[in-house]
């Protein structure tokens, strides 16, 4: 089944119905102001932090689903009256209202979505962006009259406010309910609804959402607009065909605003929403702090600067373009005419743009990732690198220098840090063994492409203490040497709490439900080891080795010292790659690991779980058995043994009961083939892996199984399984 | 507006239309299965902790509210056949459906909820409740045909399934889609659906929905249920008249019975619904271990026995009974027959009952309390035994060895543990310096009504610390002491970090938004003092003196001793009396405290918050102020400034702005009359003290000002004002 298709020339991906399997979604922002959006209007915004400074409210696995984000409302109404009552309501954005249109486009573009529906006769288009350097969200909406007659069309534009912390939001009603405060702006040529909650106390932040026209009526709170047992789909003020003019105190703080729009046959009105957040100095939050008649009233005008840039359409029309001029610039960058319209469609357009959402979201807020949890990974943040820095090198820079600034003295590494203070998060600790490693892979990755050597010899502290610091390069010989130093019973790298595969925790034996499985560490024998780190150490200690001979003279290394200790990591690299090519061997795949016992994981031994993935990928792409028909061996296992038309499993026979020894892999149910699960994130390497071992057509075939534009009708697959999710 | 009213007779209270201002709820339960029922059957179950062991899922603040939670859905069918449709479908509950009812009744009782229903002359009542000594709810539902004609009726049942830990339920998507299992009992007399996830791995409990009756399909995945875009309120099976028979894997699991019902004229047809939750010993987890065929097949047979201790009406019923006939006991343990018939209602019924809701609950789940923060309080769960001691003394005097035993060695105490682990919790630590007094009055109100002595003598742990057992005497000793050790320059005992009222933080200076104000402690400039805790200081440590002076020789203290100490007790309180008659006095009412810099709170001298309520009723009921007048003009000034038709005000004027000085009390946004919301916890202090003074019309008008009993006509007020919420 298809839902949609590319428009190349347009660079969009464009949907035909608002019934795809689950909400297609985009990402809006570049810099600190973030928004979600759905092929139906769906989503949120956020101010640099998904969890500490969400803007907007919504309710994650929800019924009905992806509701009461932002909100549109066009009723036909019966008269120009006072009292006119709606003919027929419909959204834009077919949700929240449902009532079925008579056409409706959704197009996902390049940092901006344009809904196109058209109902009675009514055509709409909402265009929805956030624009560069810019902390708002424009909604700009052109509504035409294409019937014969001339209509009254009321257009009503709501969000719903968050107070603020997301988790609080969601669970500490005893304080919330009594804490919403808002204040209404209403003007002849335009109508800003403002959302100050907290903002008498701590907070020197508000939000609002105005729209640069007069309005007929608006709310502010959602019980007045919604009334009793209502869901967005049919608020009582829709239905009555008239705003109640409500102000909250508490309880649930909303913005509506409602717009009459009188149109000739032929005739078009445009309007712009925005939804705006505004911080401002500690001793500028009041409008006249001197004032008794003005206590409360906060300093609006940092609102009106940035709202009057965009109030007219051809200043949205500029920020738009301006928009697109960025990205078509920094698309440029890198691009291939293979011959190939699909290859050229997604290196060209869509694995760029992925990879800068990437860097902007860091994974933290998805339909998936309710924005309420982890902070930037370790090697997460490293992995990414390799994808962006092509496209924002300054940027890319300025990440290594904060991911290696959270690394510990003796080479180690915090797996996750927070991004407002960029230090480590206590919570989940360290000892994921893999991490400092990637380090390694980040900085070589932006060596490469840039050039730029100087960072080498960048002074970055440890573990964020001040008077720490020292050259990067010294950071990347103790990610290395941690390595060196953390070796098992066989030569082989320790794991710690995981490797890359968090739920492989073989120092965790965890028999108490809600436990961590990635902070327990409760049976650390010393000895599980990881065949995945050991392919990981030959990659990239290799390439600490090439940035040594290289560069290491600009550190102040003398010719002695870096042949000496690039001979010696090299001979840590051969001891590493002829212990996986032993104790790492199984026979026809790579062992995945060395458990607490020093049993085997991931062997034909075993009754379930006899090959993984993972160390199938990363050790071909590390160069291991190129030389002997073990990695030709191991890739032809994976084609045979953990292939399906959806991608790669990450593991196969799937686990049937919960192993203590083995943690969180295990505890999962049986999924889709019998397997446990599909990780997506290995097709890539088991497709560098086939094209390093001259697999071509195998790597092609790999990356085609993954890639949306090959896929396209296969896309309701996330619908029926949900182990391909990952 | 009136919304229902008391049914003296039955003790219930009958409400007799479901949209009341907000969901009126109860709570069914009385040992470790735990249910929130509303007026139109929203809610959820749970097992024991709200938040660990969360059985069913629940949305606050969702829109449309109060939806999915125990959903039944009666159709009427247009035949009998196999692809019968449906003619229109409604709730006996209302909600989900909404379909306006032709009649609707429901009958908040003591355990149980009833609710009577008709539409199109099929009459039908549904009876909740949660059996003694069971973990399990049950829902039995009646249906009559009171119609001429035949009738096809098809009644389904559904729950949905909270993946266990609440938290994690509403944020973890990522793991939480993949890992729902369900199993299907589908048998001739009735069918069982079976929710099992994280089984497999490490839990030892599973919950299961069942119905005795054949069942012509069901569904377990809710997407096949509800179909795209639909709510509760229209699932799509519904809409077609036909079950999926779905088997649900990962996503979101749910538990959906329908039941088809043949009706004659006149006939009635019971069902009985069960929600149940089992526990098994980990060697008893699955039904056969050794057979490859039976992998992961949990164990069945505690469900069997469970379900069939209710699989008749007849036994249903007697249960019915047997609960009806243990609360009927307990209340007669303590009644009035005043001549009032509104007392007398409130006293022998209502207020028992919430007692041993508070008793159960803690406060930690309500409609306003999301289940998913707050262990048990050591101040409230002591001002909590007051209530129920007289109802279930053995079960408070566990209690009261429960809380003492998280008391600090210096007689400080957490302020939080819980209840799973008994343990202080952490995350809120101590420094609450009202807390230690309450276990005085804990144990006091313990003595008064059982005289059990014995207590006294019971050794109990410091900190939970094995080893640093003393006898609760002992413990009482070091609360007094702690207080005596902890005064400030005006003689007045120091606040620590709050007393009674979080919310008055003298030695928070935050100003930082999203810190807590309740654990940041950054400027103790250790002379902060609260005239609150000196009020309690002379009543409770009078308590002590009392204790000692009867029951000092049990512990072995000689005559001697006793009276040296007695002695040295009272002499503290005539010093701390007369330091509150003086520094504590403002000149028509008592002051609240003292701030960091000594500067007085709760004064004339002050533009806004000048008085106080909490410091008027505690002084009185200490009898300071009864000799000179002062208790007189207290409770005058707060009948003048702080008392409304719905209670008595925290205090007022309200604060304007926020002050660094007095935290969270000063962030609150103006509120009703100006004042600073209204804390309904203080009425029962200050009818005391008015009763302690003399006042006895004063007392009763403001205990009647808050009693449901006397201002049923009000009842909607919880709509206007969020600040009448405490």
């Amino acid at each position: 089944m298809r839902y949609g298709h590319f428009d190349d020339a347009a660079k969009e991906y464009v949907i035909e119905t608002p019934a795809t399997p689950l909400p297609w979604i985009n990402y809006l922002g570049n810099e600190d102001f973030f928004s979600l959006i759905s092929n139906t209007g769906g989503g949120y915004s956020f101010y640099k932090d998904a969890k500490l400074r969400r803007i907007t409210r919504y309710r994650y696995n929800n019924v009905p689903a992806d509701n009461g984000s932002r909100c549109y409302y066009l009723s036909l109404m019966d008269s120009d009256s006072a009292d006119a009552k709606p003919i027929e309501t419909w959204s834009p954005t077919f949700l929240p209202c449902k009532t079925p249109l008579d056409s409706y486009k959704c197009c996902q573009g390049i940092g901006y979505t344009v809904f196109e529906a058209s109902k009675r006769g009514i055509e709409s288009k909402l265009t929805a962006f956030v624009p560069l350097h810019t902390n708002a969200e424009i909604n700009r909406l052109d509504v035409t009259n294409t019937t014969d007659e001339p209509a009254v069309i009321d257009v009503t534009g709501s969000v719903e406010w968050c107070l603020w912390n997301a988790v609080d939001d969601s669970s500490n009603f005893q304080r919330n309910l009594s804490t919403g405060e808002v204040e209404i702006e209403r003007e002849t040529d335009a109508t800003l609804l403002y959302h100050k909650t907290e903002f008498k106390e701590r907070r020197n932040h508000y939000a609002f959402y105005g729209v640069n026209a007069p309005v007929v009526g608006f709310d502010t709170s959602r019980d007045e607009f919604l009334g009793q047992f209502n869901g967005w789909d049919t608020p009582q003020v829709i239905a009555e065909g008239k705003a109640h003019d409500s102000v909250a105190h508490g309880w649930f703080p909303i913005a509506a605003n409602r717009v009459r729009l009188e149109l000739q046959p032929g005739e078009t009105a445009s309007l712009v929403f925005m939804l705006g957040y505004i911080e401002v100095a500690k001793d500028q939050k009041w409008e006249d702090p001197n004032n008794p008649a003005k206590v409360g009233i906060i300093n609006k005008k940092p609102a009106h600067e940035l709202f009057r840039r965009f109030a007219t359409v051809e200043q949205v029309e500029a920020a738009l373009k301006e928009l697109n001029s960025y990205w078509s610039e920094l698309l440029t960058t890198y691009s291939v005419d293979s011959g190939d319209e699909k290859l050229d469609r997604m290196v060209n357009i869509w694995h760029q743009y992925q990879c800068m959402v990437t860097f902007n979201m860091s994974r933290s807020a998805s339909y998936y990732e309710s924005g309420m949890g982890r902070g930037m990974g370790f090697r997460d943040s490293n992995q990414d690198l390799l994808g962006f820095v092509h496209l924002i090198p300054e940027r890319a820079r300025e990440r290594i220098i904060d991911i290696a600034s959270t690394q510990m003295e003796d080479g180690s590494a915090w797996h996750q840090y927070q991004p407002l203070t960029k230090k480590g998060n206590a919570d989940i600790g360290g000892g994921f063994n893999d991490d400092p490693l990637w380090l390694v892979a980040g900085v070589y990755a932006y060596l490469a492409e840039t050039g730029d050597v100087s960072i080498l010899t960048e002074p970055v502290p440890f573990n964020n203490v001040e008077g720490s610091e020292q050259p990067l390069l010294e950071h990347l010989r103790r990610s290395v040497n941690f390595t060196i130093t953390h070796k098992g019973p066989h030569g082989i790298p320790l794991i710690g709490r995981a490797d890359w595969n968090d739920c492989l925790n073989l120092n965790c034996f965890s028999d108490t439900p809600g436990e961590s499985f990635q902070t327990v560490e409760n049976n650390d024998t010393g000895v599980a080891e990881s065949v995945f780190i050991g392919g990981m150490f030959v990659l990239y200690g290799s390439q600490y080795a090439d940035i040594l001979e290289h560069y290491g003279r600009l550190a102040g290394m003398s010719d002695a010292e870096i042949a000496s200790e690039a001979a010696n990591v090299r001979a840590e690299i051969g001891q590493v790659s002829k212990a996986v090519k032993t104790a790492g061997w199984d026979g026809e795949w790579f062992v995945r690991a060395y458990d607490a016992y020093s049993r085997k994981v991931g062997t034909h031994e075993d009754t379930e779980g006899q090959i993984y993935i993972e160390p199938q990928g990363m050790c071909v792409m590390a160069g291991i058995g190129l030389d002997d028909g073990k990695a030709q061996q191991a890739l032809k296992s994976v084609k045979e043994r953990l292939t399906c038309d959806w991608g790669t499993a990450i593991l196969a026979p799937a686990y049937s009961t919960y192993r203590i020894e083995l943690g969180e892999i295990s505890s999962y149910p049986r999924g889709y083939k019998e397997n446990g699960g599909i990780f997506c994130h290995n097709n890539p390497w088991i497709s560098i892996a086939n094209a390093i071992a001259g697999n071509d057509d195998e790597a092609f075939a790999v990356y085609q199984r993954n890639c949306p534009a090959y896929v396209e009708d296969k896309s309701d697959v996330r619908k029926v399984e949900p182990y391909v999710l990952f």
